[in-house]
């Protein structure tokens, strides 16, 4: 059979693909940070240059800013499927530095795991991708049409994507798409997501004084920026754990008791968790399990602080102004749009009168549902069980992937959602890790994918 | 007369006096971080070879920090009294650099104001003193014995001064101190300041888990460090603008009607403290007046802020590490070896029982209160009168100034506090200032006070 073939060169070529995974995990194309823009672009053309070498059309298109890497295979003929495959090359910032073992743009293997910031979120599978097209190509043609579209501001919220597709909704045409940018919930455990959380992401500013001003001598009768902030975030939550901003819940869809009843079997152990997220506590929303808050829920969170003096030593300022980096989670039927308004209204309810302040947008996706019940779900299904030996969970995600999203709005195509990255490769986090096992179930299952979707 | 002889040298030497000061001012000579190290030693030598060139005998004292600068100058003779004159050559950061108007440490006149940092604490002080000592100089002999103790560790909370005191009895033995490093509350009210706060400073760290995390994964069920800071901050006050941490209050000495009612005559209009501070509102203790508020009450603020992500754009990361600058103004009888276990039975109280904390000690010094019935204390009654022609008020200033309460302990001396910074010269902040007709009535007030302390 030529696809035991195929799958029998990937385990040939393993170490190649280590080899070549590790060149891009070198580049360090962080989309948040303006003084990366050159490592971008040099994703972008490595991209560009294998799907070259892979015998694809590629080629990278404009946008507003970095580039959409783009290719396409159509000798399959006009009446076989069109998989489109999504990705990102962009990656988190790595600070803080000191907390890596090794350095984050210098890939280290340890045990069973590789590590280097972007390993799992998502050069791991975007090479995962080309390893299992390089495989079957190696034995055959590719038994299906396939493209790929790879953006570079993925971690930035994809402020340009849903211009790029509406601009090229043709070049796009698809049946389907594969999104490896979500999570395998234990490695031998193969999952389906179907359901991801949106976000909305703001700054928001306090000023309390022209500014700063001597701790001493005003002290005590002048407001004080980092108090007002710290107690404006303290009351965004109530004693249940629940997000007071007005209206914050008022769009959120209610679990249904069955999927609360199927979201319940997917395995969870205080224990473990704790481990797992390397967390001392376990906290949210009162009357849902820790399952349903992270991947059902919607959260407000604080991403960043700063305020004052931060340096070393003491100095008695007295701060005029105060900044929070703050998001949130948003679960069907939320609209990113109407939660600044939700922020505002709190702000304007429970800020002192005399404060000034400012809600910046910053970025925003809606949340997801895919269906679970087309034919080309069956086929991941059958390529994973074909891998694993066990048929995959469907689970919801905590994270947001706009793109899934953003496709059914403008291409009106759904996706199918199956990655290999685990929930303790520290995405987003230092010490970001790969594991190696599940790249090699995941090229494995990607092959099996193509094959089950040509039948 | 040769006080008046001496007064119009100074008038004389205006200009000279004041390039002096802008060579001081352009010594930026920050105690609190370690790379100005080298400009703290170029700021002691630069004192050390004026007070040589006036005839002091001058010499650095080595410490376990930065030297002080000592002086004396012996020929009034056994009998007669001897001023120990106190100052620092140390200055606060100048950060936010952008906040600045023309650069910190390259002094410029705008109006009647020296803008740089330190122009107002206390480098402008310092030059006040050395320029009121020249101008009776050259028209006789000193009419008392005069030295100089002057430390280059005032704005890191002086931790070495206590030894250098300890171990420099007989050398700083003394009648009275004069200290320049307090308030004048306008430039045409006299000010003699009688009591100081006290000073608690602290780092508090609080860490939810091992290392950063992705919000979208665990957001919801993990906790965030940056929430669990802000929400302990926000407890640290109750809704009567009262500390709340456990016996903050037990050592407070109540205020005496006596008290209340002199303090009660100090003018206090809000619109002017508004401006004055630049604050967009007035807050603080219910039951006490803005008065007593900055300078009799103990307060807590928040100093600095840092958790997570705080650069440009956006970064969904759930952080495991935050941080507070905190500190406490203290007033009689407080003592700050008592606030940081009152910190940590807060912490014991609030904190989750799973959350790792710790409070770093970073400086502290206690309150002090000074006697107000001295023959010195009339001398610099009589020197302000003259130089202003209304007789001096006596407030409490907000600020620390541990050498006071050292000096008691230690020489067992007096300090009368005689200073001409204004309440909006932006000490500890952007844009400081020294009021320039403040420079002139401080050489002549302290010429005066010389003359007077030898009647």
């Amino acid at each position: 059979m030529t696809m035991d073939k195929a799958i029998a060169y990937a385990q040939e070529n393993r170490e190649r693909f280590l080899r070549d995974l590790n060149e891009l995990l070198e580049i360090p194309s962080v989309s948040t940070l303006s003084q990366y823009a050159g490592e971008i672009q040099r994703a972008a053309e490595w991209l560009h240059l294998r799907l070259t070498k892979l015998g694809f059309g590629a080629r990278l298109l404009p946008t507003g800013g970095a580039p959409i890497v783009y290719g396409e295979y159509r000798h399959a003929g006009k009446d076989a499927p069109i998989l489109l495959i999504y990705g990102h090359y962009d990656v988190q910032p790595a600070e803080p530095l000191e907390e890596w073992v090794t350095p984050p743009f210098s890939p280290a293997v340890r045990g069973q795991d590789l590590f280097a910031r972007g390993a799992s979120d998502m050069k791991g599978p975007l090479m995962t991708y080309l390893a299992a097209l390089e495989s079957v190509l190696a034995v055959q043609q590719l038994p299906i049409n396939v493209k790929f579209l790879i953006e570079g501001e993925e971690e930035i919220g994809s402020p340009h994507l849903a211009d790029a597709l509406a601009n090229n909704r043709q070049l796009l045409d698809c049946s389907v798409v594969l999104n490896g940018d979500t999570m395998i919930l234990r490695p031998d455990l193969p999952t389906i997501i179907y359901g991801l959380r949106g976000l909305a992401y703001y700054e928001l500013r306090v000023e309390t004084a022209e500014h700063d001003l001597h701790s001493g001598i005003f002290g005590g009768a002048v407001p004080n920026a980092g108090q007002v902030l710290s107690e404006l975030i303290a009351g965004m939550h109530d004693s249940q754990g629940r997000v007071t901003l007005p209206g914050f819940y008022d769009d959120v869809l209610p679990l249904s008791e069955e999927e609360r009843a199927e979201l319940a079997r997917i395995p969870y152990e205080e224990k473990e968790f704790l481990t797992q997220s390397s967390g001392y506590g376990v906290i949210g929303e009162e009357g849902y399990t820790v399952t349903e808050r992270l991947g059902a829920r919607p959260t407000l969170e604080v991403n960043g602080l700063l305020c004052g003096f931060t340096e070393e030593g003491s100095k008695t300022v007295l701060p005029a102004r105060a900044m929070a980096k703050l998001s949130m989670r948003l679960v069907p039927n939320q609209r990113p749009e109407n939660v600044q308004g939700q922020l505002e209204a709190y702000m304007r309810e429970r800020a002192p009168s005399w404060l000034r302040w400012e809600v910046i947008d910053l970025a925003g996706c809606p949340a997801g549902v895919v269906r679970r019940d087309t034919t080309e779900m069956q086929a991941a299904v059958r390529a994973l069980e074909g891998t694993f030996g066990v048929r995959p969970v469907f689970a919801r995600e905590g994270g947001s992937v706009p793109v899934v999203g953003l496709i059914q709005e403008i291409l009106g195509r759904e996706s199918i959602m199956m990655g290999f990255s685990l929930p303790d490769d520290n995405l987003h986090a230092p010490n970001e890790k790969f594991h190696l096992p599940n790249f090699e179930h995941g090229i494995e299952a990607y092959i099996r994918f193509l094959y089950e979707l040509a039948k």
